[in-house]
């Protein structure tokens, strides 16, 4: 079978829908929790999407379960399941797969942290060791999908992974329809497309907001130019998981309904990622720190002040808890 | 003023009835979560009562607030409030006085750590210090009482404060009325009484836990004995958050209505909060990992299996970030 994502129909309000029905009681319906603290930091009133707290410590559940599932429910069961992320979409999938009952195969470089191969063999998939390059990943991860007749589930660009992140705005809307804009941290661009979608066709007068990394801005340089620039040779970030770049499909979709790009700096990352554990006691991974930074930068405060309830995805909490010293490094610098 | 909590009337359901009453709004109600993975370690149904997001990042907010406004309802407005807690009860006495418009003095040793100090301040609170002694803590305190005609607001014998930590017992019944046991982490007891005041009138059948680190057991082993039995040279203890002891109000309450105390030791609860951290993505302080020790514990197999939905307070989220290295030193221990 070939790989799901390469190309496929633009997913509308109807598929988010579907995914919502097909998670109903798979997933978490995480908290939206608030901080009177950080309310005051920023000027605004903050609703915190609580991601980090969803099975598999990020919300690649929601997509890769839609995914996998949506290949069942058509009959068309695969044999295996196949990815080369290693990081939040690997364990996702491998619990998609375990969800289901169809075996699942995750390439990662043999350089990659013990802790997240641990992860992905908890969740009973079986991880493909690879030599550490892009190109390496990707012919293992062909050569695994020919091997054993499966399918490759592209963590971003794939329809029906869209859609399944798309539930997110779905539940926001039910738990805090207050809100006046949602703010996103964007890599391969699901999460914010499928956030997209439902949130335009339900209450356009929501802002989208995506937040990226200075250091690999590619959403933000695609947004000016008017066509998608990827990273050729993308920067370092400890927003490590989103250092990959927005894609065909989620491309027009961020290019027609995000409202704007925040580009923030690395330490500002670092700060709000303090900033969450210290006042609101979540573990979230740095990653997730890019909205709330992007919040607190000096770009927001372009933002009317009508827009006053911003909703935050905190997208994950998978974080090595071995390596804290940039954290500590910090300390006293929020104060 | 005399100072609150020397003894007083045993809170009963109306007292707490009355706290939920004077908290709505003013504090958060916080979410149940639940983890498969922590499920199957344990082999029952547990629900995490997640005080560690509650305002001022512990439970003591309740109790606080419910002892000052209750002041203040009965026209007993205090000029000044005054507690020797550096801990949580410190921090959430400054913000009850605060939202009351009270000016509140904290007494803390100079030892202290400077974190705990600037928390306090944040809250608009007067630190105090003095000499790191129980003594002159007592002292210090009883001076600014003098000096400022302020009230002493007890933090956990005070019956205002039992019937405030109370209203966690409500939220539960109503969030997971499927509960068949609770369970509580217990210092001074003010919160385990406080529940068990609650669950008992409204739900007999349910189960009332206290978990309590074996270095500090004068819980345990005053309900061993029937007779109140403070630890008068208490051994250091990783949760020190519970290294204080049950007192004269909270001793009857525990006595009649706790149906048994589990004791854990230091390792125990090191690895039952590194495991809070890392599956639940919870910054919980380790007092709050004492609950999860007790359910882990071997001793609990003992407990029927019928109690099969067992809520764990995890009380607080105080924990000092610059401090962590007890954790990372656990990485792989609990795999």
């Amino acid at each position: 079978m070939a790989a799901l994502g390469a190309a496929g129909p633009r997913p509308a309000l109807g598929e988010v829908r579907a995914a919502e029905r097909r998670l109903r009681g798979r997933v978490h319906r995480t908290p939206v929790l608030t901080c009177a603290g950080l309310d005051r930091r920023a000027g605004r009133r903050l609703l915190f999407k609580c991601e980090l707290l969803q099975r598999t410590g990020s919300f690649k559940i929601r997509g890769a379960l839609n995914a996998v599932s949506s290949l069942v429910e058509r009959g068309q069961r695969p044999r295996a399941l196949v990815t080369h992320s290693s990081g939040n979409h690997g364990q996702a999938l491998a619990c998609a797969a375990r969800a289901e009952g169809i075996p699942a195969y995750v390439v990662v470089p043999r350089t990659a942290p013990q802790c997240k191969q641990a992860a992905i063999r908890a969740y009973g998939a079986t991880v493909v060791p690879c030599e550490p390059s892009d190109k390496a990943r990707a012919e293992t991860a062909a050569r695994v999908v020919q091997e054993t007749g499966g399918v490759l589930v592209h963590p971003n660009q794939e329809p029906d992974v869209i859609a399944g992140q798309g539930t997110i705005a779905l539940e926001v809307l039910e738990q805090a329809p207050e809100v006046n804009a949602v703010v996103v941290p964007v890599g391969g661009g699901g999460m914010i497309a499928g956030i997209a979608i439902a949130i335009k066709a339900l209450r356009p007068d929501v802002k989208v907001f995506a937040a990226e990394p200075s250091n690999v801005d590619d959403c933000y340089q695609s947004k000016v130019r008017g066509v998608l620039t990827p990273n050729l040779d993308p920067r370092d970030t400890i927003a490590d998981a989103v250092k990959t770049s927005i894609g065909p499909n989620t491309w027009p979709i961020i290019r027609d309904l995000v409202d704007d790009v925040l580009t923030v700096s690395e330490e500002e990352i670092k700060q709000a990622t303090w900033l969450v554990w210290e006042r609101m006691k979540l573990l979230i991974e740095p990653t997730a720190g890019v909205g709330l930074a992007a919040v607190l930068s000096e770009k927001f405060q372009a933002v009317p002040r009508e827009v006053e309830n911003v909703c935050i995805v905190l997208c994950g909490g998978n974080v090595d808890l071995r390596s804290l010293t940039w954290l500590t490094d910090l300390s006293g610098k929020t104060e």
